[in-house]
């Protein structure tokens, strides 16, 4: 029986992610109505289907979208404003008088929009977002044809946004109604950390996310330091306050993860709790090393971040894999240790495992949502080819990616995005740089 | 009076390496005979200079071209044949019977072209080579108009390329005959390590390059076992017996060098040593940190390389510099340990001065040879630009290089190499690729 279908790629390599060490090498990849419907091979793809569109990739692998776990998305506005500085020096000199004066709508708007197409461009089709003002990342993600989930951010103090916990729960839950349903945006709860939460707004946050089914999304023990002071005030390590507010299940989203003993591990893996762990970003500011290799040995699921531009400073998954995998092995001392399918899930399955979304998204395979990538391995960098997986981990570069597919919908196409306009967010770009540095007391 | 010049380049922005914290905003470099005559305002240039060619990159940053210090570069064609085993699995079931199987003269010449390829592909002009066949090496570096400093392999047991010390050492020092003089190619004893290489040919080699003015690239303290080998076998560690035999000096570069008690560091400094850092190599090999933070602070002149790209898998100068930053502030625990700049100084003027180049190479200053890289900052993923450096060594990505000169010869223009074939490169690379595959074990 002939098989109708929209999209036909047959491409030099399918690297599914799961199953985890299948290699698909000259198959097809066939998509209709915005799934995956089969994988097969080139003669059993010419018998059987009937495609509307047919490509041909002899030098491609293709993989799943890629997932950014944690992103302040519209932070790119604000990348190298400042670097190669401590912690609370670039902090409360340079990030947040910024934000103060500048994060308004149209700033988050626009600086999401601007990290939308770095992302797309460089294969990630899901970011897992936490910022100010989330309506317009989600306006945002959603005009772009980006999935994403939404941080429904909650902080103790004022902010541009909201005025107390009261109002960022409401227009969060707000922001929740408005995209129930909604088949690309989703909504978290988004507690920016245990040190300016305090126990009663996690503790109601807690019973709607329970109630609406949604994660927790939230920065936990980044640094020592953070613990040393938790530890220093209320007599407690962070994560085991947040145990005793229930929190410790497995919507929880836990990003940074640097400071663990071997009892939290294994408290992780028995509560289920998921690990975005965002290596980049550790090693830039100095937090400390997550120990991602004990962690997976442990069973806690750990997935991957870049964390927002402005501490990274990119949005490049594929620099993030090659980071994870290369310092988890130094970390652990075990160069066997990550490896780059390993890695290659942390991006993709894992992800979409702590989002709840591993049905739908994070492998290629049949029944999933097409959220594809192309990457063009035919470049001198990597030339020849043993393993495609070890290539993309160790050696491939964003750039390399051609072809993005989002719900079977094309947002990259040869290297173009075809939802954003790159010339008017380049000019939107540069107006807010100057803007910032007209502020900025490091220029 | 007008100045003459064969080419002159107005850039957005030009980082000129050295001094260390100029940033050139639009101005001009003059180049004439191969080499860098001035750095001027746009208007002075108008007024002053008449050039052959003139060429305006407004979002462009002009940078030294960069120096790998540490290479094997004919090993690119082993790129992703093995990874994430232990060391010694990965060298006696993978590497060393490739090598043993594979490594002839024709190998090497076109292994290194592949590796000169990607290396002027990402901005390298300049890099500091060991392995066999190494006339092979030279040759096709002087081929494609390839800066390099081209090591005299020598190793105790015997491989296709020579019998034992004698040879090797003899016939180092027949190419090393042939290419006195280059205006490209320099040479430099390369006894592989402490631990392959006996007490007599190090002392030979040693007044040899006392006598020639070369240097001597070695790879010392890569991991934790070689330090602890040693002493068990000879009752000193490494850098105490090369010290004894009279090693330690300007001319030594010390690779990877990831074992060093604090009294060490002050023997480096003390003695002039220079280190050849390789991250990204120590890191997937799990070989342990360099305390490069430690090393700059008392004084030692710290380079940095890719390793070769069987074990990083790449020779990307940009990643390699990002690493460096990264990696150092982390190891450190000190978010404002080597900047940006910090970073491009090592890939640049202190790559120079480790090879005794610093008066000819790895800055833009006028008088040195014009080894120049334009790196497009015009891309999304790098606007808007706050500080140059901070992009290039955090955002930006080796793709972003458009435009290469090496002694004032275009081997890059807008990507696309001026003097080898890339077509027939990666025909080449394929062919290897089916070969090794056949005779790999891990297939």
């Amino acid at each position: 029986m002939t098989m109708h279908v929209d999209l036909l790629i047959r491409a030099g390599w399918i690297v599914p992610a799961q199953p985890r060490d299948v290699v698909y090498h000259d198959h097809c990849l066939a998509i209709a109505r915005g799934r995956i419907v089969d994988i097969l091979p080139v003669d059993e793809a010419r018998r059987r289907c009937e495609a509307k569109i047919d490509l041909h990739l002899p030098d491609h692998v293709l993989i799943p979208g890629l997932v950014n776990a944690h992103t302040h998305a519209a932070m790119s506005l604000f990348r190298g404003l400042a670097d190669d500085l401590p912690l609370m020096t670039w902090l409360q000199n340079h990030i947040w008088p910024a934000e103060a004066t500048w994060v308004r709508e149209e700033f988050v708007r626009q600086g999401t929009e601007l990290a939308i197409a770095e992302m797309i461009r460089g294969g990630t089709t899901c970011f897992n977002d936490m910022y100010f003002f989330p309506q317009e990342t989600a306006l945002a993600a959603s005009q772009a044809g980006m999935r994403a989930t939404v941080g429904l951010i909650m902080i103790d103090f004022p902010t541009a946004w909201a005025s107390g916990p009261d109002e960022y729960l409401s227009k969060g839950l707000e922001l929740h109604e408005r995209y129930r349903g909604d088949p690309l945006i989703r909504t978290a709860f988004a507690p920016h950390a245990p040190y300016t939460v305090s126990d009663e707004p996690l503790r109601r946050l807690n019973i709607y996310a329970e109630e609406l089914d949604l994660p927790i999304h939230i920065h936990l023990h980044e640094t020592a330091s953070e613990v040393e002071t938790a530890l220093a005030q209320r007599g407690e390590r962070p994560l085991k306050r947040l145990a005793a507010l229930g929190l410790l299940s497995p919507r929880l989203l836990a990003v940074h993860m640097t400071q663990l003993e071997a009892q939290e591990i294994e408290q992780l893996a028995a509560t289920g709790v998921h690990v975005l762990h965002c290596p980049e970003s550790n090693l830039k500011l100095a937090s400390g090393f997550c120990p991602v290799a004990e962690l997976s040995r442990a069973g806690v699921n750990v997935a991957l971040g870049t964390d927002g531009a402005a501490s990274n400073n990119d949005l490049d998954m594929f620099g993030e894999m090659r980071t994870a995998a290369l310092l988890a092995k130094a970390v652990s001392g075990d160069a066997s240790a990550i490896s780059a399918i390993d890695a290659l899930r942390m991006a993709t399955i894992n992800g979409a495992r702590a989002l709840g979304l591993e049905h739908e998204i994070g492998s290629l395979e049949p029944g999933k949502s097409a959220d594809v990538v192309a990457v063009d391995l035919g470049v001198l960098e990597t030339r020849p080819v043993f393993h495609p997986a070890s290539h993309l981990v160790y050696a491939c570069g964003r750039h390399q990616v051609t072809d993005v597919w989002i719900a079977g919908k094309q947002v990259l196409r040869k290297g173009r995005l075809t939802t954003l306009d790159e010339a008017q967010l380049r000019a939107q770009a540069d107006v807010w740089g100057a803007r910032i540095v007209s502020t900025d007391r490091s220029q």
